[in-house]
């Protein structure tokens, strides 16, 4: 892991200026969660992918903070695109991962927050305006890195789970048909040998493996704000983030998040294997 | 829907006594949840079935209150079986209805309570002790029924959505495969024609549907303790439940629960269809 560049003042600025936005997040997407007044475009006429009040309110909340506390600093946002910087550093935001939960009740969405720089993500929240959960992952502080949580049974410290065989791991997805018929087959291909898999949770998920509940979470057709808040904070608690060929994963698309390199290895091995 | 024939001061002891075994239940089972001593075991070799400590200690709790506070009453549980009764009421008890997602380590496992008597389920509750949130129906004061939730976003009135077309419609299931081979079609041809189809979450699905923020769940392979609450919540809150062929649903298998008659008729004729 590279050290980082930041020193401390900023860190703790940082580290501040992610939980505000987290909070106003927070504020914003819950006046509109299971809201009989939720409205849902259609921006992709192709798919389906709703896009709320609540992920507009939010993201908009979020960038005049960043407007007020970090003018300088570049955006990168799922609803209203980027923003250039001078310092170095981007935020990246996704105000509502699990748009379609959020459309279903389902208290599985989540608020995606990250401040990255060239070396990739270096503090990331995943927060969980519903359920009061929040976790948070950074190195800002180079080697030392920090990951917590906080939520309804109080708070403690992130860490991954120690290796075991894929046969006892836990795996996890959002959507049983994963990606193209030949992404799904690779995905099956590391399922059928896990001992469970589960789907439909969204950034929960990566949370999960973070809080060393799950092995594995395997995923297709992800975005750079869907990602970059789970690379800091499951980096930062011991487990690591690629796309599905061991290379980075920041860009998006095929991405698999392990606890640790024993079972990211397992599931490397079965994801690229010939048929 | 028959009218009961219980009194005002017995439904507000049976009342009482559901609220009272969902608490003991939180305890119970919060004490295990993303515990690493939790102990799976395999009671059911040819598929994946654990039963946790949590399962154990939650229905333990619930049968030494049901002793103390309502001794004559049959019980039917799900880990410790079948006590006979006498007074004509039987508790019906899941006390984790979701071991995966609870092994898993995510929010979506419930806590499933109900009492009937020989006109089905009288009352339902369907508690999440990690969220914080439950769901309550009865209609032990006969017509007049009473559907509520409390939870983190405080208390209200239960309410199934109005009639819209299937292909406006939200889904739930919680296993992609369904059922059998013959089961999993008949839910695609459901699924095809909806607007969204989400999977994963167990009990809470039937709360999101009493809840107005789903319009159908439909599952196979239940046991009567999966949806017996769910049941009792759903119909209070002005749905219905019923099996594949509109038959009656509390001796579980294949499930359909439907926010309204209209919807169910749509969900029906899908799944009894000839391919």
């Amino acid at each position: 892991m590279t050290t980082s560049p930041v020193d401390a003042d900023l860190a703790e600025q940082l580290r501040a200026t992610a939980l505000a936005l987290a909070d106003a997040a927070r504020v914003a997407t819950l006046r509109w969660f299971r809201s009989a007044e939720l409205a849902a475009d259609n921006k992709d006429a192709a798919g389906f992918d709703p896009v709320t009040e609540a992920d507009r309110a939010a993201e908009r909340a979020m960038r005049e903070l960043l407007a007020a506390r970090r003018p300088d600093d570049a955006i990168l946002g799922e609803e209203f695109g980027s923003r250039e910087g001078t310092t170095g550093l981007t935020w990246i935001l996704d105000p509502v991962d699990g748009t379609r939960a959020f459309l279903a009740g389902a208290p599985t969405w989540g608020v995606l927050i990250a401040v990255a720089d060239d070396t990739g993500p270096l503090l990331g929240v995943i927060d969980q305006p519903f359920v009061r959960e929040r976790f948070v992952g950074d190195r800002l502080a180079g080697e030392v890195v920090q990951a917590w949580t906080e939520g309804p049974m109080g708070s403690r410290p992130l860490a991954t789970r120690a290796p075991r065989p894929l046969e006892q791991a836990v795996l996890m997805t959002t959507y049983p048909e994963v990606g193209t018929e030949e992404e799904r087959r690779a995905f099956r291909r590391v399922a059928e040998r896990a001992r469970l898999t589960r789907y439909g949770l969204d950034c929960y998920a990566y949370a999960l493996l973070a809080h060393g509940q799950v092995d594995l979470v395997i995923e297709a057709g992800l975005q750079t704000y869907d990602i970059a808040a789970p690379i800091a904070v499951i980096e930062a608690a011991g487990g690591l983030v690629t796309d599905w060929q061991g290379g980075p994963a920041l860009g998006g698309g095929q991405v698999v998040a392990a606890a640790n390199p024993v079972v990211h290895a397992a599931a490397l091995e079965r994801l690229t294997a010939r048929e």
